[in-house]
């Protein structure tokens, strides 16, 4: 039976592109999900990967929807043409609304139009969200100079940290045999420290800087028992709390986490979830956000009632 | 006069080589200068300008050398063929005899067969010297591992803090005026933070990450006045101290400093003068201690004061 109204959702992230279809009235359609979808590493492939989630998520739900709301990483601008040429190509609705996927993250976590969110996975970046709209934004300058408190950030220091140890400056930590552990392809002598300092730089140098962020899981699984571990990231939660902090407003209204190092279970996490109480709204990804502001865009109502309907459908599939 | 016998040191530097000729009872001639003599940055340049040093030396002391003793950045094994190359084919005395350029250091500051040596410039590294020779070195590790409170460390900081002053996140510091006056090439709205902000990442960005270091200069010119500036230097120099104190046997016997950073009149280098006392023998450079090795090659007496006249000798010139 066809639905009033309906538009395809999309969450276009790094690794995973999340859709669905969604009615005015809060009915959805079923999750689907395909390839990368943010356009900074290769917009073509992007609006590819985006325009295949939109063909399964119609297909799904049977329905045809007027247009796509989609939350991408990275747009800065409501500019990408890549995307608008592969829906027309291939007869997918085209009146294409393109959000931040910070807004995307925000009302996945709640319907309230202010609050404040923040993303800690390789980089960290942190947002006040004002009647509905991004008003600021700190951090989420990258590895060089920001992302404080990210997975690279983290990373960095687990490397540096096993660096030092084997270096004989640092204290012991149980991270290098977790970090050595991962330089299988490196030739070494087994045993000697020098040969693993220098097996350790070939693998760092070997790899973009960022891809230390590999490491920041080491850190968050040997906090309990390891010292150095336990240091790392707790100063990275205290570097995202101070990121957040700098938010004008940010000590009102909900705060909506998500990322990896924000993830609940991990240590950074636990203590940003701590220091936030009641306020923190942690979120997997930004689906239901661009559901939500699907709805709204549909004129329906994007109240909580609706979010909850939208994260009860999706995660009963 | 020709002396008894004689030998060209050579101080090759990573921007400047220095030469002169030395005879085994301590006699110096006159000091000359030519390009960047690190095989690192290119062995074929690096070869050409040693010989050309050395020919100058040699024309300037008029005598003719036994040997050239070199003291070489980053010469691991003793092997650099180019240098062999270009000394056979312009008639230059080919019996050459490298050394690492921390012994060249070290033996610019004291003639002591045992004591330790730290360079901090755009890298930072210890070593401890034993019966005249390396017996244990620390870091020199790289600026993405290593490298602690070296003129990259300090320079990133500054760009770091910045970067966070203009964002929001951190406090205002005197480095911020400071840094955007050298991002002149770079477009940007006078006044605007987040213009400034784009500009510093463009700018950092279009750089390899070392080049940071050159910001390192601004830390200690602000260090006076500014408490950000200050913070960052006075942990650099906590961080030299560390890794000089990690050396096995570091508390005894002289410490020579060098490099950029731990110039005495710089507030690293003041800091790190102030903990290590009178064991602190700062130098500018390593020829002096490539001299001194010369002799020792040469059958002569190598104690403080052959060194005493060789660094008279270079300071009269």
């Amino acid at each position: 039976m066809a639905w009033t109204t309906s538009a395809i959702a999309v969450d276009a992230g790094g690794s995973t592109t999340r859709a669905l279809v969604v009615a005015a009235d809060g009915q959805c359609g079923p999750i689907v999900r395909s390839g990368p979808g943010n356009p900074i590493s290769g917009a073509q492939q992007a609006a590819t990967n985006i325009a295949d989630a939109c063909a399964a998520a119609m297909s799904a739900s049977q329905q045809q929807p007027d247009l796509v709301v989609a939350t991408v990483a990275g747009i800065l601008s409501k500019d990408f043409p890549e995307l608008t040429h592969v829906l027309t190509e291939r007869d997918l609705p085209t009146r294409l609304v393109l959000v931040s996927d910070l807004l995307g993250a925000y009302f996945s976590g709640t319907a309230a139009p202010d609050g404040s969110v923040m993303i800690v996975g390789t980089g960290a970046v942190a947002a006040k969200v004002s009647g509905g709209r991004l008003s600021a934004v700190r951090d989420g300058l990258g590895w060089l100079l920001g992302d404080s408190g990210s997975g690279f950030w983290i990373g960095q220091r687990v490397a540096r940290a096993v660096a030092a140890a084997l270096d004989g400056r640092g204290p012991e930590t149980s991270l290098t045999p977790r970090v050595l552990e991962l330089l299988v392809d490196v030739p070494r002598r087994s045993g000697a420290r020098q040969s693993d300092v220098a097996a350790l730089l070939t693998w760092s140098h070997a790899r973009r800087p960022v891809e230390l962020a590999q490491l920041a899981i080491l850190a968050a699984e040997e906090a309990d028992s390891d010292p150095i571990s336990q240091t790392i990231c707790s100063e990275a939660a205290s570097h995202a709390l101070r990121t957040l902090g700098s938010l004008p407003g940010s000590a009102a209204g909900p705060v909506v986490i998500g990322g990896g190092v924000l993830h609940p279970g991990s240590p950074v996490g636990r203590d940003v979830l701590e220091a936030l109480g009641g306020r923190a709204k942690p979120v997997s990804d930004g689906v239901a956000g661009a559901a939500l502001m699907a709805i709204k865009e549909l004129g329906g109502s994007a109240d909580d009632n609706a979010l909850q309907r939208i994260t009860t459908a999706i995660s009963r599939r």
